[in-house]
This record gives structure tokens, C-alpha cells and sequence, in this order.
């Protein structure tokens, strides 16, 4: 670990089957307007939704309702949202969801006080709030995104094709998070899949950068043979308790600041997942699995050793006799099987993607400068192109 | 992770060669007297404690001297530290040392604002802090004991022949800690390794226990791996930047709640090695060390398929061909030979323990139950014995 870093993640998790308990705890340090963040409705057909109003009422909370969070959600959304939070004079930002809805009650609660347009200048600006940040608390539904324990916040604009993310700093990061395993179980696969890919790939950010040697690296390679195990499990049985927990211990840990300590990150296929997901509205993690092996096949030549690491550690290749270069392609040839087997979308094609996007996503797609090859546009098109 | 747990770690962490300027961040947000705590004043001869003090002063602070600590802080030195923390109306307790220093500074921290006598209330019955907490903040000058992201604090009682750690709450945990691996390399090679034991053990103590699947497990395996892989390095060079940054960053994460989160846990080694210390005031990581492999290799049998994974995953035996029992006691041989060969004390006699000491730290080991097999007064007595 070579660089100077801080670490705070002030977060209060609360895990397990009597999680949602921890609401009592929590809600009696705010104000007695709870705005009830939401999405489509399925908390309404599995219970959870009752359990969250029965406990917010018996500590004497005044709920206004905010519905109807897409899984892309967009500044439209983000602008009514803001104007429902003003309205209630909201103490507390209740997000009953997967990750968008933790993302966007983020996005609210840094612009409730904000006099400026937030797309412009948290998404375009990439400013900080300068503002009074309404607290957010979580309960978590769906699993992958981490942004339980985080300060990421992705907005979608489909008037300008962009999806952006936002990574801000702890004072927006949610105050508490419920993490009940069983709140996941009812989730269709596609979407259980999509999650664990979305974790996999939040911990293979920020392992594929450097050539330094990193504890960080060391605890992501733990992480991953924990997530691919549980994820074997899961797909055979969803309703298996231990796997879904450890999936959603994992998905916190991937992406709640820990594993990029000390390390340079790449985030490239989130920048071209994201890219395909603005143009195509696609889930998520399905852009992300789509565009991975074209991108990790692209970048590998200027990270073999690191890639051959990957190959040993994670995936059990066995090296003897081979170069690094065989034991490197030899570990994405086997995450490439593990994707297909758990029934990951190996292409963008699939998720909607047609010819004539191209040049747009090629377009909008952010260039970062942390992975083994800081790409051209040609690079990005490249991929691209390679992922159809 | 079948179980319920809360996780909340609300200590700031700055990290690196700049690390002490995290102090200019810190210090504005507590009142003017400070109370800086520290050890047998080595710090006044690497400088480190020339730049704490300049810091303190450039900050406006009033700072009260509680020097002399000792390796194993004594309830003496307790109630001397509490009376001087109260005659400094201490608004602040900086601790700048190792692991004991900042164990001393919590157990100081709950004791200046309650009537009750800090040892039996503490360190016999166990009770929680009922009075304000002095809040302290932590230099870290040795790693180990992972005081600086924990509640932990231990105390030695020489008349009653005891050494008994209280693991308090996150209101006890430092509130800000200064890491810096620079400040590290000054120290005696015996007290490096003891404290990359220390910091092995640790992660031990959690990891060998239960049976169930829990991603713990795995992060420990990743925090186990790098440890061995750094302290390699370090042993040969104490100066290698990198091997140090990664020792000091697993030493943080190896005892700061994380990796015991949804399992049970163990703690004979530390309740063995403690009883050593109370009887020989050995430095603490040597303790663990020596009594190690008789505790292991005496539990083996009732854990044999955690000892044959640990064996593989950490070690990297070959497990083709031959038991699980020989695969597990194969891991202990190869842990073992690397434990002599980076100068770990591999027996209690060489820690001045005699005979005449055995009864009475058999009678002071406390017994814990959360390890594969929970001890008889007659096993600790064999695994004493054994340790000779």
C-alpha cells in the first residue's frame, strides 16, 4: 500500500433474519417525517413494504410516499423526488429497495437543500454538496450495488443518453442499512444473477490496477472465491440462507471503499456498461457481464502477471507448465464458463443493443485512467464492437 | 453467516507517510487539554514524539504528560493514569505507541468519570462504561495488536496473577487513528515478528471456529495470505516500505470486528498466551506464538476439515492424495517451520516460564467456548505442558 489514505466508513449495519429490529433503533434519532422511498411495488406483494410502515408508525413517524423508482433511475424521477421531499419537510430518507433506490434517496438527499440543478452539479460537475444533506437510512431488497454502505449514487439522463455516477464522501453515505438475507430470496434469477455479477465486477474494478503489492488485493481474492462459491449455491437453490447472506456480506464489502485502499482502480466496464445501459435501459449487471470479456481480453496483454494472478488464486488454475500469458487466458476462459453456467448475458445484443447505438455509445462512454490501458476511442469501439 | 450481528466501525483511519498531518484534522474538534499517553520514551528518540508535541502546540492544546506505560500495562499504572487524567480535566486522550499504549488509553478513557474501581468493574465483572468516555485518539507506533480500529483493552493484575482484555464498544474505539509505516521501523526485529504473530493469531482465534460457510472466512484466508506474504519480505528487509504498509493495514483489519462478523469465534490461544504473560510479563505476540502449535495440533482432531482447508488455502499444501487429517497436520508443519524461521519463541521456556508456574497458570487461563473443542482444567494443563 503506497499511497497516503484515509479510511471512515461510519455506516450502522444491521444483519441478518431479525434485522428490520434495527429500525427501533435507529428511528428514534430523527425527525418525525420519513420520506418512504420505493420502487415498482414488489415490497408490497412480499410483506416487506407492511413490516416497514407497521415499525414506522409505532415510533410515531409521518410517512410521505415516494414510489415508483425505476431500476435506471432518471433525473426525471430525481426532480420529482426532490420537489416530494421539500413538501414533506423530510427528517429521514426511508430507501425500501435494491441499490437505485439507495442511489436516487442519495441523489435526493444531497439536492433537497440545493439551490443549484443537481444533474448539472453532482453528475456533470462532479461538485460535492455544500448544502444540509438529508439523512438516509436503507433497507435493502435486492443485492449487488453496495450502495448500502456507500456514497455512490448513479442518475440516468435519457435526454442526454448518460448514466453517470456520483462517489461521494461519507456525510452522504446512508446512516444505517437492514441487511435481511431472506428480503432477497424472492427476486426473480435474472436479476439474482445480475447482482452477483454487479458485485464481481465492482471487486475486479479495483483488483485489476497497479503492479504494487496490496493487502487490498489479497482480501478482494477472498472475497471472490467467497462470492463465486455462494453463487454456485444460490443458483441451484435461491432460498439457501447462508449463500444469499454471504452474497450480500460480500456485495457491502466490494464496493464500500475497503478494497480500493492503498490501490490505483480501473472502472472501465462500468464505464462501458454504463455507456450500453443509457443507451439500451438494460439491468445493470447484465451490461457489465456483457462487455467484461471483450474488455479483459483487450486489456490483459498490458497486465498478464496480474491476470495469471487472477487465474491461480480465484479461478484454481493450475499453472504448472504454462506461461503467464496461458495461465492468464486460462482464468478468463474459466470465468467465461462460470458466467454462462449461472446464466449471465454474454452480449450486448441480447440486452438490446442495435448497430446503429454504436457510435453513440462509443460517445458516451467516460474514459478513466486506472486500468492496465487507458483507452482510445478506437479501444472503445473496439470493444464495443466485441461485445455485440 | 447464519447469525444476527450489528457492524458499525465509526474510527477515521489516516494512513500513510503523511498520516500525522491527519492530526491538524482532527485535533480542532476536541477542547484544549490533552493528555498525551505514552511508553518508555523511545518515541523522544526516533522524533516521533518532537512532531506530536509541535502538532499539539501548533493546535492551541494544553498537553499533561502520562509517560511510562509499560508492555503489559499494569492496574497500577491504570489508576495512576486516571488520576493524572483527571488533575488534566483531559478534554483529549492521544495515545502514541503500540497496541499496549492504546489499550491503556481506553482503559483510562472509561475510568476517569466513574466512582466504581475500573479493574473489578472492567477486567472481573465485565460491565459496560454507565460514565462519559474520554475520547482518545491513537499514533501508532507498533502493530499487533490492532488497538487502533478496536475496543480492546488488556490489563495486568501482578498480585492477582491475571491478564484479562475487555473488548469494550464502538463508544470506546478510537475515535481517529494515525497510521504511519515509517514510525514502525525503528523497532527490534523481536518486537516485528511478535506483533505479525500477534496479528496471525488474531485472525486465527476467529477463523478457527464453527463449521458453517461464512465469507469471514475467506477475507481472513485473503488477510492471512498477505500477512505471511509481507512478513517474508520484512523480516529480511524492516525497511521495505510496502511489506510494512501491508503488515500494519492486516494488523488493522485482522482485529477490528470485521472478520468475526456472522461466525463464532475461538480465543484459547489468547487465553493460554495471556496466562503465560501474567506469570512472565513476556512480550504478548511470543506468548500466542508459543503455545500455538501444542494448542493446534491438541484441537486438530475435533476440527480436522477447517485445519485441511486452512492447510490448502493458506499454506498452500497439495492436498492430491492423501487425508484430510494428513493434509491438516501438513499445514500445521509448514506453519510451524515458517513460524522458526522468521524468529518467532516457539516455547514458554524461553519466556521464563518454570515449572513452579505451571498450577498456577492452569488456574489462570480462562476458558472460552467457541473453539473446537472447549477445554477440561486437565487439557489446558497438557497444552501448558506441552508448550514448555
Amino acid at each position: 500500500m503506497l499511497g497516503n489514505f484515509t479510511y471512515c466508513n461510519p455506516t450502522k449495519l444491521y444483519f441478518g433474519k431479525d434485522a428490520l429490529d434495527g429500525l427501533n433503533e435507529e428511528l428514534p434519532k430523527y425527525g418525525k417525517n420519513v420520506l418512504l422511498v420505493y420502487g415498482g411495488g414488489s415490497i408490497k406483494k412480499n410483506g416487506i413494504y407492511d413490516k416497514v410502515v407497521a415499525i414506522l408508525k409505532a415510533n410515531g413517524k409521518e410517512i410521505f410516499e415516494d414510489a415508483g423508482v425505476m431500476p435506471n433511475p432518471t433525473v426525471d424521477k430525481l426532480n420529482e423526488g426532490i420537489e416530494r421531499a421539500r413538501a414533506a419537510k423530510a427528517d429521514l430518507i426511508l430507501a425500501v429497495g435494491g441499490g437505485s433506490v439507495c442511489d436516487y434517496a442519495k441523489a435526493v438527499s444531497v439536492s433537497v437543500n440545493c439551490n443549484d440543478d443537481p444533474w448539472d452539479k453532482y453528475f456533470i460537475r462532479f461538485e460535492e454538496p455544500t448544502c444540509y444533506i438529508i439523512p438516509v437510512g436503507c433497507v435493502l431488497t435486492m443485492v449487488g450495488t453496495g450502495s448500502e454502505m456507500n456514497g455512490g449514487s448513479v442518475i440516468t439522463n435519457h435526454g442526454q443518453k448518460l448514466k453517470i455516477g456520483h462517489v461521494f464522501g461519507e456525510e452522504v453515505f446512508p446512516k444505517f442499512s437492514v441487511l435481511n438475507p431472506e428480503f432477497t430470496f424472492t427476486l426473480p434469477k435474472y436479476q439474482m444473477v445480475s447482482g452477483i455479477y454487479d458485485i464481481m465486477s465492482h471487486i475486479l474494478e479495483q483488483y485489476f490496477s497497479g503492479t504494487d503489492d496490496s493487502t487490498s488485493d489479497y482480501i478482494s481474492e477472498g472475497l471472490l472465491r467467497s462470492l463465486i462459491h455462494s453463487a454456485n449455491i444460490a443458483v441451484e437453490n435461491p432460498r439457501d440462507y447462508e449463500a444469499r447472506s454471504n452474497i450480500m456480506w460480500t456485495a457491502t464489502w466490494a464496493l464500500n471503499t475497503l478494497v480500493a485502499k492503498g490501490k490505483t482502480t480501473d472502472w472501465m466496464v462500468h464505464m462501458l456498461g454504463q455507456s450500453v445501459g443509457a443507451h439500451t435501459d438494460a439491468t445493470h449487471g447484465m451490461t457489465l457481464a456483457a462487455v467484461s470479456m471483450p474488455y479483459y481480453r483487450y486489456i490483459l496483454p498490458y497486465g498478464t502477471a496480474k491476470f495469471a494472478r487472477f487465474a491461480v488464486n480465484v479461478w484454481g488454475v493450475n499453472p504448472e507448465g504454462k506461461t503467464q500469458s496461458q495461465i492468464a487466458y486460462e482464468g478468463l476462459e474459466v470465468m467465461e464458463a462460470w458466467m454462462k453456467k449461472i446464466g449471465l448475458v454474454m452480449n450486448i445484443t441480447e440486452l438490446g443493443a442495435t448497430e446503429d447505438m454504436l457510435d453513440g455509445m462509443v460517445k458516451s462512454t467516460r474514459i478513466m485512467d486506472g486500468g492496465y490501458k487507458i483507452l482510445s476511442e478506437a479501444d472503445v469501439r473496439d470493444i464495443l464492437k466485441a461485445s455485440y
